[in-house]
């Protein structure tokens, strides 16, 4: 990441000002917006306009970028009470901390403060820049649907699965790379092009997360590994493991979902390698962050100006060590 | 109010389309904009674009006025989970029939769509008639969470009261008026005088629901009168008669609300009376009434051309008859 623009946003972020009433409204919005993260989307739109030819600290970019990180945090407030979540970022979630009409109406209010940024960006075309946004932002409602569906649907295919992270992960960074090559007035065929780097980059990072909760080191790893099959979550692997497994294998595995603690991780883990699982799914990691790259390489700029987003992937990748 | 332009605005609300998948997102939006409604704020957007030459079914003025009615409708379905309400326009609201994640996920679906039909809307100036919009979606936030305030704090003043209808109600009303007419590009004069004509507009509203409640003709009231002194909602005439009284009369009329049933609503009603808390709300109604009027007056446009306007105010006050 880069450190000086993610410092950039931060400030932005934090030197945002509020009414002082009705303070319940604005109290959560400063609070959830200061619990820091990766700040992903707003560095990627950033480097997406100063890709072509739009520094990325101008104004106009900065207020597209806190438009973005300002609606993803309103999706975090609102999947936060979906998903009755204590923590968030290690710390009480909005909910959690105030309560729930609190933070529906807080996580409202930052929807349509996300589009006061975003008017304020000074685009030549503020129409198709909203109309991106708009659908974006409808793509991720939608993966949050299916998501919830997902936990009490049994049948799950791994198409379906896919489709889900794409637009709950992959849709929001892609349109954050999309809207700032758009601000930048970059063609729509490189701009279009950014957008499916975005799609592809966020498929191999979800996919890797998934892998890494089973078969991550654990000297390394940050959490529990195996979380995942513990808690029974349906993963690239166990619907990939799933599609993969003969009559016999699949009775192994349901036999092997319904142990605990230790034995299920090793048992399940033991059947993912069996069916290759861990092998497919180091494929279709390394499938979208190539085709990721595919995308960026065929964007009509000098190489050069291409190497920031380049080194970004690596490193979400952990491509670089 | 003008039944064709009410059946154009409702067939365009109706046939609007939905993606079918995921079906738990979409349904609820259907079913709340199909629950009908007065329609009075696309119906008054549409009548200010009229009033500076902008035909009021013309395609960019639908395109607002659907914004408008989504954007309502919206904040109908996340304020009715906070409220716990079963029922909207005696139909079960959105959390009640399907559940309160997908009321608040189809809220938010919803509050995008709005802004997908306000940029659809062909206006010379985006940017400032969506910085009109979302300001006032942010008044309406703070006017609701106002509200759920005020249900915990024993001292609202009639001051606090007044601003709180006036963002809950008032102001989406004012937005619809004075977006019209940017959108037909009136002057900024004239669209600042119909903004405060729906501001007073509102607020005469409000109050007149407020004084019908406690004063109406039980064989004309479509409700039980006397509901709101029975539920202690504190209303325009409650905090009037705290205003009024004396410390004696303040202390009678906290041991009316102590009783029960007809017995609680007759000895609140005499107190009300006793203050003079009826004719200062009818003095309130009726100036408000006339500040709108003359709001109404003075804008820059022919006489005929402000009659529709002005014969929709004398009908929602029920002045025609």
């Amino acid at each position: 990441m880069d450190p000086k623009l993610i410092e950039i946003i931060e400030k932005e972020l934090n030197s945002k000002s509020y009414p002082s009433n009705p303070k319940e409204l604005y109290e959560p919005i400063r609070y959830i917006l200061s619990l820091g993260g990766k700040r992903i989307r707003p560095l990627v739109c950033m480097m997406a306009a100063e890709m072509f030819g739009l520094p990325a600290d101008s104004k106009s970019v900065l207020h597209l970028a806190k438009g973005l990180e300002i609606f993803h945090n309103f999706s975090l407030v609102h999947d936060d009470i979906m998903d009755e979540a204590p923590l968030r970022r290690g710390k009480a979630t909005v909910h959690e901390k105030w309560n729930r009409d609190i933070a529906i109406l807080s996580g409202d209010v930052m929807l349509v403060q996300a589009y006061q940024e975003l008017i304020q960006s000074e685009s030549e075309d503020l129409k198709s820049l909203i109309d991106q946004f708009n659908r974006s932002a409808i793509l991720v409602c939608e993966g949050q649907q299916f998501d919830m569906n997902f936990e009490t649907i049994e049948d799950v295919s791994l198409e379906e699965y896919l489709n889900m992270i794409q637009l709950k992960t992959a849709e929001l960074l892609a349109c954050s790379l999309k809207m700032g090559a758009m601000l930048a007035n970059a063609s729509e065929t490189d701009a279009e092009a950014l957008y499916r780097f975005g799609i592809n980059l966020g498929l191999s990072f979800q996919i890797q997360d998934d892998y890494l909760d089973s078969f991550a080191d654990a000297s390394k790893f940050g959490k529990q590994v195996g979380g995942d099959i513990l808690a029974n979550k349906k993963t690239y692997l166990l619907l990939k493991a799933k599609e993969n497994a003969s009559s016999e294998q699949s009775e192994r595995l349901q036999a092997a979902m319904k142990l605990n603690g230790e034995d299920k991780v090793s048992a399940v883990l033991d059947l993912y390698r069996e069916l290759g699982v861990d092998q497919d799914c180091e494929k279709a990691i390394d499938k979208h962050y190539q085709k990721a790259l595919e995308e960026l390489e065929a964007i009509s700029v000098d190489a050069q100006l291409k190497a920031p987003l380049k080194n970004l992937a690596a490193k979400v990748m952990k491509r670089d060590h």
